[in-house]
């Protein structure tokens, strides 16, 4: 079973609303075993809700937007003429907004009539929060339902009223799926790694790669089969090859973050961290004490972007800025040991290196990185090779660091 | 002149990832007068995308995603199958990417390969931080444009290679667009002193409000009109209309940052600044360190989460917290004294608050915040209740921050 999820409004189309409905919708659809095909948005105009609705050709056809009282909220009457209906007067649908409007001491305005018309053949699903209903409609073995823009109303609409239409329809293919998440991995070295798994070259398995520099790679793994006992266990099963190919780069699953993966080791290990930053300039504390409880183990850390900074707060001895410059292995570690040795805490980390965009030399161009660890028994550091890009390179520096701490405190 | 806007990938169906590109394509052509008609997301499979090409009837189309080196990433095949065009292997692309691999001192995985391979007959359009290139193609009349779904590369290929290639194309109507931002200031309030502004009432004029914990409320501004000339000249009227009216919320336009402006008045007056940050946990550092150049200003700062880190690194004296307690205005002002002191800055800030889910009392409740500035001639503390989410309270307490030095040194 497939679905076409159509949204409408020009605010979506000029970028003033990113399309957070439709998303919500695609994950809502495929949790219960129905395909999101395509996601249209278009404007509130006639003929192109009728080209969106002539060129679609999934199972179930989903609306939201333009059931309004305003005069671009022209859903109701682009559908009702499509199928060749006609718009009546729904007096239940009236009565329920007279009273919404009451419940919170307001007079209905005379626009609002128009949201209690209704196509012929159409079946009203109560809106429990707001005043334009849902609509659903069954035309030769396919579903179409229109519901208002708002996120909550239609989100409320869909939970009460459009789900417990769809169950025990038949035609639905049981889906299970999730998403692996992974750092200090390109997807060009994933894919060689688990690229040539053969349960990825079957059409009922699917792996997607999606990375991003904060999150690293996330790889999403979808199993489809008849029921969903075996969907899941075809899942598990595919699960499990990765981890036995990729695992040392896996960090969480789902939602789950690298700086709260770093958080539970050293929450498990009762091992407590301090930062030394200069070019990631306090991004990796922000990261760390974005996860909640993050306090207990984050004492704290100093932003040293000057090198006074780094001799006064750090301990950085003057004669390795000097000799080495302030993006060497040498000023990392002390600058990691700096830190550690001033907050008291069982770990240091340090990055040292050239943001951009200016800044960098022949030997040390922009996107150079030194990052270090130091902790009771161990020291070390590495060089990093960034991009010539400021933001992404504090962001990869940022994941680098967090992941070079997670694999450390995971051996 | 229309534009569709086709971005693929399943992880966007399934409401994995909130299509933020097709939001920023729409508000970046809509800004220089193409008007997108749809938005479509397909699957990255061969006869969806070619559906979402064959039901297209604009002049622009735009697809996003599918380009990388794996085995889903098919856009480029299903493209030039539709138009009838073979892929090549180009050597330039491929030298390009390459070189990207050679920068982060890495090794080129084969995969690759495919990356380099352009359909005949489309122009390369270079991608200045990655590795898979935009392609541009002409036919009959109409414009079709791939791009990578990467969020940042799709955006640095747009504004260095798509948005020239547009310019001076015919069939524009003439839009003038600016975004005006403020910051320390609700959506509300605006609206108050600037709602009923007559031009806003216009159908040729429209005001847009977009409200964000970061960069605060955005004022999207749009003039239409039959010349360019005329356009502008409205919107320089509306603009100078709401600066005498709301000019001391405003801190810059379009991609501006409240962290830029606060470093060109800090640059302007040739003082350095130096943070003090419980509370936000290194945010208000990052942010500032976000800005190109900002090493001239920021000397640093101290994550001061633990009260040790406090009392040690910030000279806070015990006797302080213990009988105010961390969230306190005496403390919030000890705090940024000791950060100007130990750095040498002329300017110390200081963030100490409850950033939740947990840890607050009756009396200093969850979102409590205390903000302090300190410079040579003023000190002064500032306490903000936010709300009970503890991203949302970092951030708005790094934005106030920001505001509340940009409006001291703009005075």
């Amino acid at each position: 079973m497939t679905a076409d999820i159509i949204t409408i409004g020009d605010e979506l189309l000029i970028g003033q609303v990113v399309n957070t409905n439709a998303a919500w919708l695609g994950e809502t659809l495929s949790g219960i075993g129905i395909e999101p095909a395509r996601m249209l948005t278009v404007s509130d105009e006639i003929p192109a809700i009728q080209k969106a609705l002539s060129t679609s050709d999934a199972d179930v056809i989903l609306f939201t937007g333009g059931l309004g009282p305003t005069h671009d909220d022209v859903t109701k009457v682009a559908i009702a003429e499509y199928f060749g209906q006609e718009l009546k007067h729904d007096e239940f649908v009236m009565q329920t907004i007279v009273s919404r409007f009451e419940q919170r001491g307001r007079h209905m305005p005379e626009s609002n009539r128009a949201v209690a018309l209704v196509p012929e053949g159409f079946e009203v699903v109560e809106n429990p929060i707001g005043t334009a209903p849902g609509l659903w409609y069954e035309h030769k073995d396919r579903v179409v339902v229109m519901m208002p823009g708002v996120p909550y109303e239609m989100k409320a609409i869909v939970e009460t009223g459009i789900l417990p239409r769809f169950k025990g329809r038949s035609g639905r293919r049981a889906i299970a799926q999730r998403t692996i998440l992974t750092a200090g991995v390109g997807e060009s070295t994933l894919a060689r790694e688990i690229g040539d798994l053969e349960p990825f070259r079957q059409p009922d398995t699917r792996l997607a790669y999606l990375p991003s520099p904060r999150t690293g790679v996330r790889l999403r793994i979808t199993a489809l089969a008849e029921t969903q006992e075996s969907a899941n266990d075809k899942l598990l099963g595919l699960i499990d090859r990765l981890h036995r190919r990729i695992g040392k780069y896996v960090y969480g699953e789902g939602d789950d973050t690298l700086e709260a993966a770093v958080g539970r080791l050293l929450t498990a290990r009762r091992l407590s961290i301090a930062l030394a930053e200069s070019c990631t300039g306090g991004l990796i504390s922000d990261r760390l004490t974005d996860v909640p409880g993050s306090s207990r183990y984050v004492l704290g850390g100093v932003v040293a972007y000057s090198n006074e900074a780094k001799v006064n707060l750090l301990d950085v001895r003057p004669l390795s800025l000097e000799t080495m410059g302030a993006v060497s292995e040498a000023v990392a570690l002390e600058m990691a040991e700096g830190v550690r040795r001033r907050f008291g805490s069982s770990i240091g980390l340090a990055t040292t290196g050239i943001a951009g965009p200016t800044g960098g030399t022949p030997e040390k161009p922009v996107g150079t990185v030194w990052f270090a660890y130091v902790d009771e028994d161990t020291a070390f550091a590495r060089r990093f090779q960034l991009t010539k890009d400021r933001l992404l390179n504090k962001t990869l520096a940022s994941t680098y660091a967090l992941h070079s701490v997670r694999r450390r405190l995971a051996e």
